[in-house]
């Protein structure tokens, strides 16, 4: 059986970054760090219980970034913005509902290699 | 309702490293970084279908670093040597099952913060 969870929603952000001009992009050179230190802080800020943000290396899905994944429930957001990320605050972090409007699902790519 | 899990299994890593001698250690100056590299190349010489390797920032468990965690299981383990990732490897993401003796629950501490 598999123990209770140690973090409620445990998100990671990527900050991969790779050169300038590469084909994919990459989730920081897309915009994704001052966006996941907002995150951070507001998470803090608000006193959200057993959440934890967590930077992270390269998710593989470059071409859709910035992206995060919020696990137990392995749900997908890119975001561009302040307001998006106070939205997923909001409506995913402390209500426990989703961002439809900012939700990557499988079909939207790439076909994940492995 | 939750849309198909992008991955699998999800692997985070912390390579967190903290300078010499801070109180709460880091998992790269308790030897995370080659451990990790090993796991992540012998995932994809194995061709693992579904299973991600990722490296990670300061996950907050320091003191019983290096660790990692699983999702979307939720699943901790702590490991030190090569023989550690070979069964992590063979036994969970391979097989689906546990690492019983590398296992971390959420009472062995330390508490999470928020």
């Amino acid at each position: 059986m598999n123990p209770e969870p140690y973090f409620r929603l445990h998100a990671f952000i990527c900050t991969n970054r790779r050169p300038d001009g590469h084909k994919r992009g990459s989730c920081a050179a897309r915009g994704a760090e001052p966006l996941r230190d907002y995150l951070k802080a507001r998470t803090k800020e608000l006193g959200i219980a057993g959440v934890r943000i967590n930077a992270a290396g390269c998710l593989d899905r470059c071409e859709l970034g910035p992206v995060m994944v919020i696990y137990p429930e392995g749900i997908w957001y890119n975001f561009h913005s302040y307001e998006d990320i106070d939205e997923i605050l909001d409506s995913h972090l402390l209500k426990g509902g989703r961002v439809e409007r900012l939700m990557l699902r499988p079909e939207d790519g790439p076909p994940p290699k492995g």
